[in-house]
């Protein structure tokens, strides 16, 4: 394991070291499990307590914290953190296996650079890839789909035909993107079949997780923003357009041509209904169900989703309404006495 | 892009041209973006508006109504426009890499004619195959398989042993039918499993979405109906009996030997509790929680679920738990102040 | 078809006849479709008055019982029907492909015996896969996994570099374990990917559903408990600890660096939020939201998560809020016609 002085560390991530600056650092953990040799970090100032009694020889903080550990202060403790957990451990490194001859690339597509593509990797006709990407093993490249440069493709991910993907995505194990949109045209009792002509758009840094499904637009693109983040088992319906910088996390569903703007954040199995427009800036809490458009900047939660300041309440209140119900019939009763009277 | 005149789509349809029938039309669009060349759909009537200003060449409408473009006027204009669409653009077409050498493919199973049996798909001993299929990379039958006529399975999609697919029936990429159903003994402590001795059957016409999971039965089969159409990472049950022509919406999940009619329409990210009846024609919104069997032609809502008209109204006013509350101690107080006069 | 008596099944269960021993056993089926040739049980005490008038030929049970089927008296009448489903049916029988030389091997890869390693299986460098191990086609093990003994690996699964996987345990088809946590470090608007440096550890005899996703920790790993069954479309977040024996119905979801303990049954479509502690033999309702820490024992349902017995109630009156509020109204108006005398 390659060690570093905290001050190596500390000109990475442009922070000042307060403590032995000499100290060897070989990897990184969190507050409860650094030991020695190990670098933590604080950004959440709740954990200050428990910065005091780390084990750790060195910790990431925003501000002078009183510890035992060596320190450095810089103004982002957790991007500091991931800068230095990159130096340590570094991001995963790919098999070098070249243009593997048992991978099946069509004569008409166009490989870049520098490209690993495993055996058992398809890449279809007229498809493009482009310099230094990573196409693992069972990953099916349709026909006309374009990959930017510095793309890493995971086990069995599928690349629907004609679907546009940006620079340095990723795309996880198992993920679909640019399936057909669930879109049918109900005729006297059956369902026929759209066909879906329009196709999926990832932007640059993008990245879409094991087992997510990104439907290809009916008529017009499905889009997911420059940035944006998509968690595994996320389905994102038809014609959905994801603004730049968004984080849906795991098992979120976005409803075909709903619109969200840039920086949202969408918790766990939150569920966005179709044709609706979601602002800027808006954080959903887990669970919860977007029935309306939501204005920039707002913070939801609950099914249907409300303002999560006064839902919060609103929500923890439904266990209450057992006793509500029976103080609402006592009042009533004594009304009635009070009537005899 | 191969052009049509409106009279020719009009024909195709059935409708009755309005305005100018030799005008040429090039694509489908939406009522919003639809330009010149286009033609565009009017089927509800809310809409109406729009199509006063659209710049679409065309448009097709269930009576005649107010705008410059030309009119196809049609009973269904939402599956004219799929029609118009099928004609302009097509369904996907798909590479016709015959029965390839780098498939992998059991001597005892049986292919039909013209079928797409692409590298890498691998179909087992005494599997059967129908005429006309694209099996896509990556995909697998197990043995003892059998798939009917035009079918088409997408990169990756697995059917386990023993499971029987009608005909015309798609699957999508990554979708897993025939999977062990989540059968356990649990006996002191552990769970042992339960051989899942039935089968998946999906009847013609069905699609599984990208990523779905239907699982097969413990001893009795799981079925999904004719013409019935599952939406992505939906999870199906085992035993779970899915009536004909249904549309369950992405996330949904139905749980083992639930069984549902025909015609019922289940929103994302429902679920159906096991072994309950829902009964034909019945609507479930997003995100509800059926828990009890439900009578035919009903429509659903929330969590748990009831009836639509009711629960709407229900379900909003969890909003106002917090001001009920506060008003049922405001009543409480003036009561006690009555009645201490 | 094998056949065995009564005896044979009873002998093998553990169980004691009543009626005719000799009768001959040729399948398993359910109390309502059971005929002549068939065993069935009774584990639920509500289905009673289903075996007298069943048709099978002979009934697993908990004790005595009137119907004119022979019985076989057992202590734990489920358990005693898995066995005899094991007895007469077997598990699934794997194809007996040996090590394909269509699969894609690296040499440094550590084989045990009787392997069956399918076409298009990948197994990376420095992997080691166990004696028994059954590895179907589009199987992916990444560098430096370790799979123990008596595996099942089902089509295009996914098991990324460094994972271990104990003995007995079975991956479903397109299950993703170890895929990178969803953690991003936010700087300036932009999201930056933390290496996930932990890994995912399956204990002995775990089962991941199909199109499961299990991810890798970030600094500490992410741990399935020793027999535990997760479901399928199931969602497991970094670093969380699952713990043995228990039961993840499918489509749930456990964010990161949450904690189960044993035996907990987790209905389908929960969710359990990040860095809380559910505690032992907890038992949560299917669709219910997880928000806080949890004791042993309990029963939970709800969004948010109640404790059962009050909650069934309490959101069962969600319906009834329109009356309420009506009915509040109603007594102000009282009260203020009260005042007025």
């Amino acid at each position: 394991m390659p060690q570093k002085t905290l001050k190596d560390i500390a000109e990475h991530v442009g922070g000042r070291v307060i403590g032995d600056s000499e100290i060897l650092i070989e990897s990184a953990s969190t507050l409860d499990s650094a030991g020695a040799g190990q670098i933590t970090f604080l950004s959440n100032p709740k954990y200050a307590p428990k910065v005091k009694k780390t084990h750790a020889s060195a910790v990431l903080v925003a501000e002078q914290v009183e510890t035992n550990a060596a320190q450095s202060v810089t103004e982002d403790p957790y991007y500091a953190f991931m800068q230095a957990v990159v130096l340590l451990h570094g991001h995963r490194e790919h098999p070098n296996t070249g243009v593997s001859p048992k991978a099946d690339i069509s004569e008409s597509a166009k490989i870049g650079q520098n490209c690993n593509i495993h055996p058992f990797a398809i890449i279809h006709d007229n498809a493009v890839v482009g310099d230094n990407c990573q196409i693992y093993s069972g990953v099916f490249i349709g026909p006309n789909v374009t990959v930017g440069n510095d793309c890493i493709l995971y086990p069995n991910a599928v690349i629907y035909d004609g679907c546009q993907i940006g620079d340095r995505v990723i795309v996880q194990s198992n993920a679909s993107v640019g399936q057909d949109g669930f879109g049918f045209a109900t005729h006297k009792g059956e369902h026929h079949k759209i066909p879906q002509i329009g196709i999926v758009v990832l932007e640059d840094d993008v990245e879409i997780g094991s087992n997510a499904v990104v439907e290809r637009g009916t008529l017009e693109n499905t889009i997911i923003g420059k940035g944006s983040k998509i968690g595994d088992s996320v389905t994102i319906g038809h014609g959905a357009k994801i603004g730049p910088h968004c984080l849906l996390v795991p098992q979120a569903g976005i409803a075909g041509s709903a619109e969200l703007g840039h920086h949202c954040v969408i918790g766990g199995q939150v569920g966005v209904v179709g044709h609706i427009k979601v602002g800027n800036m808006v954080t959903v809490a887990a669970q919860a169900a977007v029935i309306n458009n939501v204005p920039d900047g707002s913070t939801l939660l609950g099914a249907p989703a409300v303002e999560a300041n006064k839902g919060k309440r609103a929500y923890a209140l439904i266990e209450t309404l057992p006793d509500m119900r029976k103080k609402i019939r006592t009042l009533g009763k004594e009304i009635d006495k009070l009537k005899d009277k």
